[in-house]
Formats: C-alpha cells, structure tokens, sequence
C-alpha cells in the first residue's frame, strides 16, 4: 500500500513551477480552447478579503461566534500532526482512547470548577434534561469510570472543550479549543504513575520541538500544610488557594491585598503564606529547605505530602527528566478536584507582556485580549483522588474503593500557535495529490478524453493513489500544467490523442527541473505499477516538512 | 521509526496467556510478594456491571445525555480505523480538510432545513451571541465558502453534528453523530464533479467491506418537472416533495393522504404524482422511459435534469459504477437547499422491519426506536448550488459569481453498526503495548528494581516503542506476568536481579507457544535495537485484525 510506505502527510521540498518547455512542445499539437478560471482549477483555493461594507439591518453576520474560528489549509496539517504526536505518545504508554458526549448533565459538571464554574456554556431548556458543554475532559472522564464501575484505566482523549471566557485568540486562548488528556485512574503506589505523566509532558513537548519549557510543580498537602501553620483555618484554605493561585499573573502585594481584605486572613497570616510561596527551585533544593523546617514536619499533612516528594525525586531522577522541573510553592492550581501533586508546564511565551497592564489600558479591542496576555500554561494537570468517588457515592452507588487518578492536559491551540512561530517554509500543502491525470489533442474529432481521463484516475484511485484531473471535457495544455501544479502533484499521466488510442499512456515527472523530461511512454495496462514505482522513488528523495516543522528541525 | 515500520494499530491474532513454565522458573529464585489485585494491573479494566440500587433524592444521574453514548475500547479503535479508511479517500481525490466551530451563530443555520429545523439544539442565552449546535456540516461549510470567498475547493470535514431526534441506539441512529463530508464547491461542467462524488460512495462503502449496497438517485429537477406537469403550483413543490420524502417508510396511499389532505392538491393531481414516483430501475431504463414521454420532455425544468443524466450516465459508466445506481423518482431528501441531483446509500440492513408499526406499539421503550426502526441511509447528499450565494448575499457581500457545490455525508455510526455485526474475533485490543518491563528476584536486599524498570523503559519510549511496567516497588513474577499477557505485549524485558547487575538484560518472546523459551540475555547497552529487531520479526508474521475486519475480509 503506497500510504504505508511513504506515511503521511506527504510534502515536498522542491518548489514546482509550469513546465513550460515541455507544455509549449505538447501545445503545438494542441487547439487552445479557451476557458473560464475558475472551472479550470480544481484544487487551489482563491482567496480574497471579506469585503468591509457597511451592514444593512437585515443582513446576517457571516462570521463565527465569538472565541472561536475556523481552522484550514496549512494550520490543519500543522494541528493534525501536533495530534498524531500526542496520540502516539500517549499510545507509547499504555493508554487507550475513549471518546464522551460533547454536552454533559448540568449535575455532572456542578461544583466541579470553584469560581471558573461562571465560565460553563449552557444548552437551552428545550425539554428533556438540562445540559452543558464540558467544560474539560477530567469532570467526563471521572464520570466515565465511576459510571462503568472501572478499577483502573489508561486513557487519552483529544477532543474540544468550552468556556465563556475571554478569548485571546492569536495566543491561543479561545472560547472553543482542544484539550489531549492523559489520565491513569487506579490505586498504585505513591507517585509511581505521578512521575510517568511528569514524563509524558517533557516526551510530549520535546517529540513537539519545544526545549525552553520548565515543569511547575506543587503538592496541595504541602500547600493546604502551609496554610494550616499560617493560621487558616480548613474551611478557608481552598479560596485561599484560589488567591495564590493568582500570583503568576499578579505581584505578591495584590494577592497579600485578597488574601487580607477580600478573604478575612490576618496581616500576620498572610505574611506567613508569603515566606512560604516565594520558595522555588529544584526538587532537591526546595525539599531541602521544607523538609528541615520544624513547623512544617509538625503538619500532618504537608509531612505526608513532602514524604511522597521524596519518592517523587527518586522516580524523575530515575527517568532523568528532574532537570525540567521547578518545585514552586506559589503554584495552586484554581480547580477545587485537585489533591495531590499539581503542575504547570510554561515557556517563556507563557508570561505576560511586562507592561500588561499599561498595554490592557490602551487595548482598542474588548473582544480580544491577544495584546496583553501571554499563551499562558501549555499543559497542565494534577492528582484528583476523591472526583471520581465524588460520582459513585452522588449517584448512590455502594461506595466501592476510592479511585485515584492523575493526569495530564496539553493545550493544544497554545502549543500550535509556538509552533507557528517558528514556521518559516511556505512549503507545507494541505493536499496529498500525487498523480495529475490530462489528456492532449488537438483538431475537429477531439474529444478531449473526459471519460478516458476518469478511467485512468479510477484505475489510480483503486490503487490507493492520490489523484485529480480538471473538471472539464476539453482542457487546454496549460490550463492542466498549471491546475497540476497547483496541486503539487510530482506526477503526470498524460493520455495523448494518438498515444492513448494504440493503448500508451506517458508518464513524466512535473516541476521545472523536469521541464526537458518528455517522460516515459508505457502500456496503458501497466502504467498503475510503474506509476507506483516512479512516486516510491520520488519519495525515498523527499523530506516530510510537517515533521520537520513539528519537531522544530 | 518503528512507527512507521508497523503502521497502526498493531493487532496481533495469537492469545497470549500466562508463561507458566517460564514464570515457574524465574520464580524460584524470587520471594513471593503480595499484592492488592488492584494495584498490580496497570493496563486492563475490570468492569462490573452498575449498581441498580433505587435513587434518593438528592442523587445525580451517572449517564450520558439521552441520544449520546461514552465510546471506548475496541469499538473506538474500529471507529478511528473507520475515519483513517475514509479520510484517506478524502485525500485520493484531492480533498483537505477543515474544522469550524461545534456551534454557530443561530442566524446561520435559520431556514436551511425545512420542518427539520425544530431538532436545533440551542445554547442558552448567556448575555451574547445567541449560537446553536450545528445540524450538520454542509451549511457551516457553505458559510466557510462564502465568509472567505472562496472560489473553489474539495474539502472533507470529520465531525460531530447534533439532531434532537428520537433516538435508536442500535441502530446508530442517535442525537451526537459523525457525519464524514466531502464537497466540491466550483462552478465545473455538468455532473463532473457530481460523478466523482457518486464514485467516492462506492469506494468508500467498499473499502468498508460493504458491498450490498445501491445508490438511490434521483434529480430535483426531474422531480419538480413532474410536480408541475402533475398541476402542483410552484410554491407547493417543497411541501410536496417533502411528503414524497416519506415514500421510503410510509406506503404510497399514506403518502397521497398527505398530498390530497394536509397539502390541499387535487386527488388527480396526486394520481400523476403516484404514477411517476413509482417509476424506479438502472440510469439507462428509467432514462429512456423519460426521454420518451412527451409531457416530461416539454417541461424546461425536467428537460434541463434530463440532458444532466444523460452526461452522469456517460461518467458513472466511465467510472464502472453504474450497477450501483437505481434511479429512483420516490426520492425526493428532506432537506431545503438541494437543487439538482440528490443520492443515498442504502443496503438491506437500512429498511425497517416489515411490521414496523407493530413493532413500535409494542415497544416498551419510549426513549430508544431501535426496536422497530432501520439503520437508514449510510451515506447521502447532493447538489446545493445557490447556499453559499445565498450567505454572500445576506451578509450584504457583492453578488460575485454562484459558487456551486455538490457533496456527500458518510453516516459513521450506523455503518458502524454494520461493521460490528460481521465481528467474530475478539482480539482487537484498544491498547498497542509492544514490551512490558518486568524484574524478578528475591531476598531480603531485593529492592523491585522499580526505578530501574522506568529506566529501561524510558529507553525503550525514547525509541518509540510502547512500553509499560508494573506500578509496583516489588511486584511478584506471577503479578508481573499477568500484567503482560492483559497489555498484550509481545515481548518482555526483564531485569534478573543478578543479571541485570551485572549490565544484563533479557529479552523473551511472551504467549503460551513460548513458555519454554528462557529468551536471550544481551548487553543493556544494546538491547533496544535488539528489541526493535526482534519486534520487526513478531509484526512480519502477525495480522491486522483491525484491517481485515474493517476490510470484511
């Protein structure tokens, strides 16, 4: 099978242009026949700007509602291709596929997502049950196992997400995006399948050409630990929590600022949680430091949770990925389901502009926040122990045993448009035409070998090759050469007027290096095989540009 | 890469199950260590069925919305080998893709589908946009055309579309479905690219290993000739053609009610109606029937769909898939924009069964149809060529040229269904592990070799190969064992305390035909291109199980 051997998608380096020598020698036995552009090309699209006019009051608004777009041409290949990657990744470790409703019960998705829960899209009340879009794929997947009474699973799922949030689409941050999830659900020993997603992200965004990355890495026992010798009480940790949480986007003094007059913490216990979150560093280094600090080993729980670091460091040493991760204090994570070990990879695109907040004053666009934000994390995740007990027990089910999971989620648009950046070849089309199908002829009886033309492709099609022809009975010479190069097919198979009524086809390579080249005249009742032999050569010399842009070669 | 070398998803036909011998062998240098079954089984799930205890009040529901399903396990892997299957033959005719928004603006979709428009799913109205679940992919893809002016393009679109219909679930008849779309949009010669559409059905369906099938064809037209020439007034033809419709699940009489009763036309009228639409038989019969009657010949709108099927005749002959085709004039398609030739696939599993009315009131559920309706159409479409002007033109843009489009929807779920009947083998597995790591050994200073196992399998997955190990310090051979017969791999690596101090590891073949086989100790700085080697020889002589049940082989 041709699609095995040469894998997909396929692309070229070699820039193709009109053979025109070899088109002006066929055109002069060829009648002109003239035609109309735009049926004479099927392939290539011709785009123009959406006109700008004023709008009429009953006009409709072509455009896609707010928060998403549409995705084609060049930015499919490339978002495929980011998709192949992870699916393969996640393959390579066991994991295998499921696939949820895209609406969930309104019940499945409360209290699930703390203050973000405003953000969930709402179907309208048609009758029937009330529903919602997932809001992400963990609240499913939970739901998933807890309804099928699952021990333990592997899965990934790449699919969409929704939320009402403020788009900033040229960093990726849109109203509709894709979610790659990796999630292992089941009881094994502390932090042993904790480390292996650790080392899904590093394979994940390395096999994505993405070096400059660093793993923030927090433990919620050590955090809510803090809290707790800070002064806050359990009730208050969480939106504590969610305070901190806010420190990467906002200076300590603002957070302090929450923490003491929005959340009712005293000075002395906010002062407290600052000498605590301003840590980071190593694993080895910040470990170091808490695991000698007298007031924290007192705490229940940031003593368990430093014991389980301990093992942690041993495993991401072990899989020599320690390098790429910093244990930071300040990280919290805003989702209320986490309650384990939290994490965030970032770049440095991740952050802000440094003058965010002049540049948000002077934004023209309240639609957008493209200028003012940074891409943000680029794939996250954490422990979620209780979520999908939460389900089983909510749902009356005889409390079986807990089913802890963790996992990891890659923003997908946020990646893509990294990826984007460092596109420089114009190279990458988002057609796989390997075979251009034409017929020459010329004088009064000429048919122009439409039906023909369909045989020969039908013959090419059945034998798993990509290929096209024009759309049009009589199609002169150069109207095919350039529909094929558009196409960029690096093959022809002609049907000459005379050569194909003794039973030959002629098969030549197309681009301007082969403008010479008369290509090879063979039995029509051979061709298919010799076509397939000719492309396995073209593409022993070829080089995958999508692969070479994905793994930033 | 051995990706590339094996393609996926790799299946192997032999069952592998525990290698005692071998296991007993190894294990008596080991001390037996016991585990939580649970927390020994990284890969496979227990499943159990769910609880049906009786609900409290304040339970939430754990299931999916009515209509929608969870996919998973081997039915994903046959559903993803089902969107490779067509997308590739997308891509031999030249197609690319695209991805536009789950929802769209509510305005879009208005007036496109006929009495069909009520099964809209809306999103609430949030403060916004008001924007409602696509019905389907052709009207967001015409406002894909039109939005970016669009001159000429194949496009295909794999996606989820959302119809508030009754459910039967068996059936694949369900409210989430893919549709997998392909169009050509262009202004081309008659029936070209119309040809080429009814040729991807048959190589579609085919190379789905479905062969029973037959395109029933008919032409607007044709159809609104006869309408006219039956006395109906122009303005009536839709609402006829709509009760036409019905002919494939309601006998004529019923149908003739309709027409005489509800839709006010004379009885007379309905006769000449009834007369024509039971006319059905190959392209040739049912063309020479209508080129010779005088009545049809002298309507202009008829004539004109005539001299069409004169050239699609010439193509679909050309193609060789002519005796696929019945030219059947009950077939009118429910949907508003169509305005030449309209197809559907059907194959015998697509009728209802013949005491379908009784069937339905004897059904004891009301929410599922399963039980007394058909798959239906596994594929449909047809010619649209005034919806993207229709866009153009309302969104105020100046009327530049029609842009014409004629495509098809392959309905995934429901030739699903029939794929699933001809399963005999249940030996796909939805996961692709090629190695399982294991270590064996015993005595009070046995550690488990746990970070060494991730070390050889970090190798092992910076190499591309899928690999998995227990989650587990010390797990026993027995448990280590049968982890690997569930992943399904074929190989293991395994670290013998002695061995593997000393630089050693052993690679071994796993399945009952190998129990006796000790494998091979080789140097760890060497093992990994002897496994892709050895990997190379298992996959030379396995099977594809998942080809050759989607091929019906």
């Amino acid at each position: 099978m041709l699609k095995r051997v040469f894998g997909l998608p396929l692309q070229l380096t070699s820039k193709r242009t009109l053979s025109t020598i070899f088109y002006q020698r066929m055109s002069e036995q060829a009648t002109t026949n003239p035609a109309t552009p735009a049926a004479d090309v099927p392939v290539q699209q011709h785009k123009q700007k959406p006109g700008k006019g004023k709008k009429s009051k009953l006009q409709v608004s072509l455009k896609t509602p707010k928060g998403t777009k549409d995705w084609s041409e060049t930015d499919m290949v490339i978002r495929e291709a980011i998709f192949t990657t992870l699916s393969n990744l996640f393959k390579r470790h066991g994991g295998q596929t499921i696939d949820t409703p895209v609406f969930e019960l309104r019940e499945i998705l409360a209290g699930k997502y703390g203050e973000d829960s405003k953000l969930i899209y709402n179907l309208e009340d048609q009758g029937g049950e009330l529903t919602s879009l997932r809001y992400d794929l963990t609240v499913p997947f939970a739901r998933f196992v807890a309804m099928n009474n699952i021990q333990n699973i592997k899965r990934y799922h790449i699919a969409k997400v929704y939320r009402r949030d403020q788009p900033a689409m040229t960093k990726g941050r849109m109203r509709e995006f894709y979610q790659c999830d990796f999630d292992v659900a089941g009881a094994y020993e502390s932090m042993v399948p904790d480390s292996e997603i650790l080392d899904i992200i590093v394979e994940g965004l390395t096999s994505l050409g993405i070096h400059d990355f660093k793993i923030k890495l927090n433990h919620r026992k050590i955090l809510d630990g803090i809290f707790q010798v800070s002064g806050v009480s359990d009730e208050d940790v969480r939106k504590i929590s969610s305070a901190v949480d806010k420190l990467d986007k906002s200076p300590w003094e603002a957070v302090k600022k929450e923490i003491v007059v929005d959340k009712g913490q005293t000075e002395e216990t906010a002062d407290k949680i600052g000498e605590y979150v301003k840590l980071n560093g190593s694993l080895r280094e910040v470990y170091g430091v808490l695991s000698k600090d007298p007031t924290i080993c007192a705490n229940e729980k940031a003593s368990e949770g430093l014991s389980e670091m301990e093992n942690l460091m041993k495993y991401t040493e072990a899989f020599g990925i320690d390098n790429f991760i910093s244990f930071d204090l300040s990280l919290a994570r805003g989702l209320d389901y986490y309650t384990g070990l939290i994490y965030e990879a970032v770049t440095s695109a991740s952050a802000a502009p440094e003058n965010a907040a002049e540049l948000k004053k002077k934004s023209k666009s309240s639609e957008d926040a493209s200028e003012y934000v940074g891409v943000g994390s680029i794939a996250a995740g954490g422990r979620y122990d209780n979520l999908v007990n939460m389900f089983a027990q909510a749902s009356g089910k005889k409390s079986g045993s807990q089913i802890p999971c963790v996992g990891i989620s890659f923003g997908v648009e946020r990646i893509f448009s990294l990826i984007k950046q460092r596109m420089t070849s114009a190279d990458i089309k988002p057609i796989y035409t390997q075979v251009f199908v034409m017929a020459f002829g010329g004088g009064k009886d000429w048919t122009g070998y439409l039906p023909e033309r369909m045989k020969v492709a039908k013959q090419l099609w059945d034998a798993g090759i990509e290929t096209e022809y024009v759309y049009k009975s009589k199609a002169n010479p150069r109207k095919q050469f350039e529909a094929a190069e558009k196409s960029g097919a690096p093959l022809a198979v002609i049907l000459g007027k005379e050569e194909y009524a003794e039973g030959k086809l002629r098969i030549k390579r197309l681009g301007p290096e082969f403008a010479d080249d008369d290509g090879e005249l063979v039995d029509a009742n051979e061709f298919v095989a010799i076509v397939q032999d000719k492309l396995s050569q073209v593409h022993e010399d070829g080089v995958n540009e999508v692969s070479r842009l994905i793994r930033g070669l």
